[in-house]
């Protein structure tokens, strides 16, 4: 298997650590997002919506969105549940950390990190913040309760919020209303097989 | 069970398809969204996100996020494969939708629909479509080769881009550039047990 990837994508992360988590090997190449290496007629063919992370697999067969290709990775792990209710759970979670989350918190932090200081898109930053607080306070009042999102264990569900919370401040967001949010973000950065955003895989493996 | 929904919600109306096609009954409740009636101490104590479609289930636990509801409901029928891949790419079209059309499909048509004609929302309307004709794109370059999304066959992928791809136009998209795009509409409607998006439940029964 190959992974298209950018190494600052929150959304590319969350496949890198799957991997390590599950300690599978994977080819690793990088395309430049910031310079349309990812809406070439090449990368096109591959995925037609033009976005990283998309895995390769052996058959050419390619897959994108971050959440299904992790899904992909760990059905049959303990990162997804055997339980119908519990599986659904975590898809829950998945779907509002695209939905809801990630346009407020990863877009931010790519609005603040990459685009030039006087970006038209700076504009946006205010609506987005306040968007992105509204779904960190949905985190905080679900993990008042419990220790992870799904099941009092570490899930996907994990993995797919972890990505971009754990550097909302990067994008304007700051973390300290949240205690709640914080203890969980230590408790998922001590899992073990852990690996920081910006650990750069060899070309040859993400191992 | 029982579904809190909006008549007029796509995201809505794809779990009273589902339900509809798998021949399960369930309480129906309606919630207007445009009264807050999904702000309410009440409500959020069923979906913190402050959300409809969510469906009670009989212990009372309450699942949001109408492509994990539909998981829940289908998974085990025909309209959830069984092989791994395809799973997954049934996944990756809904989190396509989720991510990169309901925001500019869906919302232009909420936009249109319901906010007043001097909505400051109004000037979001640009942007939103050009997005959603670039999603639509990516929708007719796959049909082009396809008959469905996944596996040649229709699965949950279909009835998640049907919900808001049907009545695209009310937010102010023309469908007629994509003809395999139309094509497929017409074969979705076609489906054993379909019902329109706005055929009102009975409270006491999708079915």
């Amino acid at each position: 298997m190959k992974l298209y990837d950018y190494l600052d994508s929150g959304n590319g992360y969350k496949v890198r650590l799957t991997l390590a988590q599950l300690g599978i090997a994977c080819d690793w190449e990088e395309r430049d997002i910031l310079r349309g290496a990812t809406r070439t007629p090449e990368f096109l063919a591959r995925n037609p919506n033009g976005r990283i992370p998309a895995l390769e697999l052996d058959d050419g067969t390619c897959l994108a969105e971050s959440n299904a290709i992790i899904w992909y990775l760990a059905e049959g792990s303990p990162l997804v549940p055997d339980d119908r209710l519990l599986r659904a759970q975590v898809l829950q979670w998945m779907f509002f950390e695209q939905y809801s989350h990630e346009p407020y918190v990863a877009t931010p932090r790519f609005i603040v990190k990459h685009l030039p200081v006087d970006s038209p898109r700076r504009a946006e930053l205010p609506d987005r913040l306040e968007r992105g607080r509204a779904a960190l306070a949905v985190m905080e009042r679900h993990l008042t309760a419990h220790r992870f999102f799904v099941g009092e264990r570490y899930t996907l569900a994990d993995i797919a919020l972890y990505a971009y919370t754990h550097v909302a401040d990067q994008g304007g967001h700051d973390l300290a209303p949240y205690p709640q949010l914080r203890a969980w973000l230590d408790r998922v950065a001590s899992q073990p097989g852990y690996r920081p955003l910006m650990a750069r895989p060899a070309a040859r493996a993400v191992r």
